[in-house]
């Protein structure tokens, strides 16, 4: 495709080859076979709805990457991805969801033809988009291959942000910041949740100044009152209600890059006990800002946030934040850090995380998130510019 | 949760589970796990974007289903299923993507403590949420139990559709024909593609009198010119061309099921060929949707379509068509029958498919498809209105 259609630099793409053989190399693979669509257009390019059927990226230490997929999308491999044709390899429809054939049988012969018959492979075993069908199909057709983990080999490669990256992403954030801003002055009682959600959809969509929008990985997780108790429960056609708390957890996307962003908006007057959740909340953040610093460790974050909770007598487990960068759907999480108290992981300037330390009490929730870049120096930078705060209408 | 929040009547969730049932009886197995989206959802209720993380339902010959998933996702259990809280069993969030630990080990100690170790149990082998690493985690935790491949055992259940669900995807095929019809309106030169998007999502959000709209569970796919000839590439800001096809293929969604619909526009004046491909298409539909009896099978429709193309000097092969309902992201077809030569698959009254006869040429694509219900007599339904044409705009 023309060069200057696609998101990045080629010496972006050289880097992130390199990063990746680099991995490679030290765990002595010959090969990867990347189904994850994240990891699949970070390192080719490759754009569009097409992780339905199997697909996947093969990098060899040396060469091009070669794009494998069903033929009808080989055609729009070959307009978003930089390799030339012959790197463009295509499987016939009837092995598309047929009980008789398996994609991964052809997969295995083009393997085989360019001599990786006795390789060493590294393959996603925990992913969406690599079934446990395909794993076995793939090692009976491919049986003098050796085919390991290499879950999240990539993933994590994609952890510390480029400068090109991280322009998206601050695109991204003001579609956000412009969503969430948008849900809260639509919020009243008797306005129907889908009503609503179709408005933010629409400026999701249309993007902002400079910045057209794509589809998130995630649709916009808007509950209400008790169903706001329950993370991950989308729209219906109920009108918002007076005395009821709903957030509006979302993320703008530019060219598949996310910056998520939650506040949580209160109908009315809320109960103490959700303004002091509230208070506790925000000092929490600002002290898992204070602490997300390079040189510090993720779980540092985790702590500084529920330290600050457990001295206002609030108990919080779970994680709370991941990073976050290019996505498909169903998950705007790179899967690799995790914000709690285990990890360990060193933060680096151009890391990019969604902190998001949500509250899910029993008949209500609120949450408020930021999604932070990690600097050279100093504490974390919000790239989201919406006030950090219950809002409460009348 | 409340039994008129339900979509459906108990006596149609009774339905469902005797069918699954005589299966696995036929099969010998003794229990079921569930991790598609679509067949938890059909057998229990439960709705939330949580398949990012590792969850399902396990069913076995008697009693009520069990969901079991991520603790945050529990509230949503609660409030979506019609099971009591005794059937929703949840793990811990250090289970969610650790390298330590994996939630099949959680998993593993349910299904010994209700006496499964034993047990013939069924797995989707071939599904975007049961990972080869899922798979090989819960053999290793279970080790005497025996797991087979259920792959699609409760889809097939899934194909025929009751007068509740046929009555709910209507509901669906009117979203879709409200934002095909302005998709069209929309269309015209200079139109920058992402803003005619952003119109027809909140359209189909928003839904038409009688039913709110739901996330469908692909995004709209518009691509133009050259990018029609590319089945699955979704849109950027590049502003609508004279001389130059477009295809709108999405589907309105009425609480999660869905009725796909697609139209092609040209603006300007189409090339001769592009007309003589359009009136062969026209036919070729007709022709199928006369195939499309009760009695007759899957593979008389693709022949009557693809003879009246060859009668026209056009080659196509290919499936052109899948059923249809109840969906989650990554897909909306079900992954059963697939409309081509050699499904055999006998129609059957309340079978309903997505007929999708689309021609993916060089250069450009041309895409016209219905969402069709198989009768007990006649010829199939088509559930849009939407006329059936190649739309040709000034």
């Amino acid at each position: 495709m023309a060069a200057d259609s696609l998101p990045f630099s080629p010496r972006e793409y050289q880097r992130r080859l390199a990063r990746v053989r680099a991995e490679m190399g030290a765990r002595g693979l010959d090969a990867l076979f990347l189904t994850d669509p994240s990891n699949m257009a970070w390192l080719t390019g490759y754009d569009g709805w097409s992780f339905y059927v199997h697909q996947g990226v093969i990098l060899t230490m040396e060469g091009t990457p070669r794009w494998w997929g069903r033929r009808m999308d080989s055609f729009g491999a070959l307009r978003t991805c930089y390799m030339e044709a012959d790197c463009i390899h295509a499987y016939e429809d009837h092995f598309v969801q047929s009980e008789a054939r398996h994609p991964m049988q052809d997969l295995a012969r083009l393997l085989a033809g360019i001599g990786l018959q006795g390789a060493r492979i590294g393959v996603e075993m925990e992913n969406y988009y690599y079934s446990a069908r395909a794993h076995a199909v793939l090692a009976a057709a491919l049986p003098t291959a050796r085919l390991v983990d290499a879950t999240a080999l990539v993933n994590w490669q994609r952890l510390v942000k480029s400068g090109e990256e991280i322009a998206f992403m601050r695109r991204a954030a003001a579609i956000s910041d412009a969503v969430v801003t948008q849900a809260i002055a639509l919020s009243e009682p008797g306005r129907r949740k889908n009503e609503l959600v179709a408005e933010i959809l629409r400026t999701a969509i249309r993007g902002v100044e400079g910045a057209w929008g794509d589809y998130p990985a995630i649709v916009p997780l808007t509950p209400s009152g008790a169903d706001a108790s329950a993370a991950h429960l989308t729209w219906n056609d109920a009108p918002m209600r007076s005395g009821e708390a709903t957030f509006f957890e979302l993320s703008g996307c530019y060219r598949r890059y996310h910056a998520p962003l939650c506040r949580t908006v209160f109908l009315g007057r809320p109960p103490p006990e959700m303004q002091a959740a509230a208070a506790a909340q925000m000092e929490g953040i600002a002290a898992g800002l204070e602490a997300a610093r390079a040189g510090n460790r993720a779980c540092d974050i985790a702590n500084a946030f529920t330290s600050v909770l457990r001295a206002h007598g609030i108990a919080r487990e779970g994680r709370c934040g991941y990073p976050v960068g290019l996505s498909y759907p169903p998950d705007w999480g790179e899967r690799t850090v995790s914000i709690r108290a285990e990890d360990t992981t060193e933060l680096a300037p151009g890391m990019v995380f969604h902190f998001m330390p949500a509250l899910w009490m029993e008949g209500w929730g609120l949450e408020t998130t930021e999604t932070i870049l990690i600097r050279e120096d100093g504490p974390a930078e919000p790239l989201g510019t919406v006030p950090r705060e219950l809002f409460v209408k009348g």
